[in-house]
């Protein structure tokens, strides 16, 4: 009742094996006291996927009568999974909006050709059967899936996990409880499960988002709007929800903007994958009266939706530095800043390079103020305006707001003060900055090192 | 009398940790029955960069009354250090032509400013001095370095090197010692001197070419003819020498297209050196009686030319194949195969996503058979022609002859025998293939598996 692949395809992905909880990723776990978005109702279910009776099946339903505003960023790969293409074809037919969304972790639906794509409409169905939606006649439902590539679905288990969602009693609440079950059955090598929550005020209104992601290697996202002709990626998962009401439109331009920013700003190991996804819904929940008019919209009123679109940038990337703090064997949490660029494009493709050279991984993982590794790095890439290396300075930023840590000051190498060195990189969180000194366009990285523990999770000897 | 740098400043390069020869390593090492190309004379010295004592610096001459036919490729990296900038230099003033090359190793003279370049210099002025290039009054020596960032070259010691060798009792020669002796003062990581020569004949006449290079770590060579606009790598360095008469012209253009299909397709780590070079005179010492009617040159006769680039090219393979098995950490030696390309830079692209894959390469240390890794990274990168996923095909291909193990056929997984997958991936040599099924055009790329080692090698854990 497995896959109908053979059993031993299950060792083709390394998203399954799990990972102990390292202390220092307790901190990182979701807290109780958030005010989640009104109008939703969510679950996390163990439908039977994965082996170890995990929770492995989530549903998040709109409750409000209208389907909520929704947007999403797909994953560039040439190798779409099924879950991508159908959320793509669900929210093109809807012109975007959704009821629903339902995940399963366990298993990617990648490689699984025509039986696949039915698997993941059968989940749309069903799910849309739960929230409603199939009497309006229209799929109102965003499909996720992560875990092992070239395996299929469980899919009889899978429905009736979202069918026994029907009965009386369901598990579906809008308790910290529910939100966190959904969150949890997300994860795959994940060591904790990732859930934030914020409240934002726009034009003296209150609203609330909340939103979870999961991923800890084949991390290096590069996702765009439905129907771009990409590329592909690793699994990162995303689903942000929020009761403000947003023109579709305008929800799409902020998520785009926001992922830009966030979630394609980060890398645990340079390697990207065929399912990476993020999702967000806005369902006007907060809004009392007429809907229509309080709705944010980038024409109607730019200013509102700018602070829309900011708090939701800050939002998503938190939820990105999560993934990047869980990263599979990471020991450090490293932000890259490059300053100084002509366009932000180079900014960010030197911040990028910087932020999967081995070398330099390797070097913070053995606490090494390896300069040199990060300045090779540096000039690897071709940019719209050449380097000049006289310009360029490099420096360590403490975290603790002690003072910085120059090594190259105009490309000229300092004296550094070993001990001081050496204290800064003892510390879990870092930021490298790179001045290039040549324009007024910046960008940021976040990744993490290189360590034993990656090699041992992703090698995975077999003797 | 050491770099006027403080010594904290050794530790900014993994490039002279001393690593143990693995068992595996001694058949690459160099043959004495080579035939090597007449007209040079080299030895290999301990002037005193390296604190160990051993080989540090490399001197090779030519012989012949006028100079020989010179070309270059050099990184493209932003940061060229000082004997990049050098080289170009000496090579624009002549044209296209010199005596003799200087190499030494323990200091890369990179990001060391002005006394960086005097000090560059000051090697190409001691070296024409012992070739009698100064006489003639231009600058006829090609200098390399390679070793620790920032730091500056023990100049008086080099200096003294390569004056005591203007003495009658010098130790330049043509034995195969003297070869060896230069080839092993290149060497930084490297676990084995590189050193290969063969013979090749065109129009009936017997030429002879015979090359070394180094390189261990931070080796993704991207190199171009001197004066590209470029970028950065990590240190490769090589130097091909043949008695054959070549015109300057097509020494750089069969270089150029060499260089592209050899060392600029092998990976270790991804990342990119200041001082990656490589270099190859002609001196023509093979050609009897008026050396002019022989030269070879592409519009005097295509033919000819197109014999000697493509045995160059060979033969630049071997030595990059080299770089490769040496690769810091490495077990194993990969041969990517990208195939139905519809252009060869489309597949020289994934070729080279792939072999930097941290996933494919921790896959490929741990015995795993792990297409998903693979399919992954091939479509991550931009294509000039989208890939269709029905037309993907992946095999490895066992270096024993034995039948091809395909894992993925037009798109749909195959049934491995896991018996035979484990024992193909138990061998060192191993080729993956991937057939795109688009175009006709194909690119291949050498890289090795990420292992523990590789971490422990860079990661270098100061307790």
């Amino acid at each position: 009742m497995a896959g109908r692949l053979p059993a031993l395809w299950k060792r083709f992905s390394s998203t399954i094996t799990p990972r102990p909880i390292p202390p220092k990723a307790h901190h990182h776990a979701p807290i109780p006291d958030h005010a989640f978005p009104r109008g939703y109702v969510l679950t996390g279910l163990h439908a039977g996927v994965k082996k170890t009776g995990a929770l492995d099946l989530a549903l998040i339903l709109s409750t409000t009568p209208d389907p909520a505003s929704a947007a999403a960023c797909f994953t560039r790969n040439a190798f779409k999974a099924a879950p991508v293409v159908v959320s793509e074809e669900v929210l093109q037919r809807n012109g975007g909006t959704a009821r629903a969304v339902v995940v399963n972790s366990g298993c990617a639906n990648a490689v699984t050709g025509k039986q696949g794509m039915e698997d993941a409409w059968a989940m749309v169905r069903a799910t849309d059967a739960l929230s409603g939606a199939d009497k309006a006649g229209a799929n109102q439902t965003l499909v996720m899936s992560t875990g092992v590539i070239g395996q299929y679905l469980p899919i009889a288990k899978i429905i009736a996990g979202i069918q026994s969602q029907a009965a009386q009693n369901n598990s579906l609440g809008s308790t910290f409880d529910a939100w966190e079950r959904a969150a949890k059955a997300l994860m795959t090598t994940d060591t904790f499960p990732k859930l934030r929550a914020r409240t934002f005020t726009i034009n003296g209104k209150e609203y609330r988002m909340a939103g979870m992601d999961k991923g800890a290697g084949m991390i290096h996202p590069d996702m765009g709007p439905p129907r771009t002709i990409g590329q592909l990626h690793a699994t990162l998962l995303g689903c942000i929800l929020t009761d403000a009401a947003v023109s579709r439109r305008s929800l799409q331009s902020a998520l785009t903007y926001a992922v830009d920013r966030s979630f394609n700003s980060i890398s645990v190991d340079g390697d990207m994958s065929t399912n990476d996804t993020i999702l967000v819904l806005a369902n006007g929940a907060a809004v009392t009266g007429s809907g229509i008019l309080e709705e944010i919209d980038e024409e109607r009123d730019p200013a509102a939706y700018e602070i829309f679109r900011d708090e939701f940038t800050a939002f998503a990337t938190d939820l990105a530095q999560l993934v990047v703090r869980d990263g599979e064997g990471a020991t450090k949490f490293i932000t890259v800043s490059v300053e100084g660029a002509a366009t932000y494009a180079d900014a960010h493709l030197i911040a990028s390079r910087i932020s999967t050279s081995a070398l330099v991984k390797t070097a913070l993982y053995g606490q090494d103020a390896n300069w040199g590794r990060i300045l090779a790095a540096t000039g690897s890439v071709p940019l719209s305006t050449p380097l000049d290396p006289k310009r360029v300075s490099v420096s360590f930023i403490p975290t603790d707001g002690s003072p910085v840590l120059p090594l190259l000051v105009n490309g000229e190498p300092e004296m550094v003060d070993e001990a001081r060195a050496k204290e800064i990189l003892s510390v879990e969180d870092l930021e490298v900055r790179v001045q290039l000194g040549i324009g007024k366009e910046s960008a940021k990285y976040w990744t993490c090192d290189f360590s034993y523990d990656y090699v041992r999770i992703n090698g995975d000897y077999r003797s």
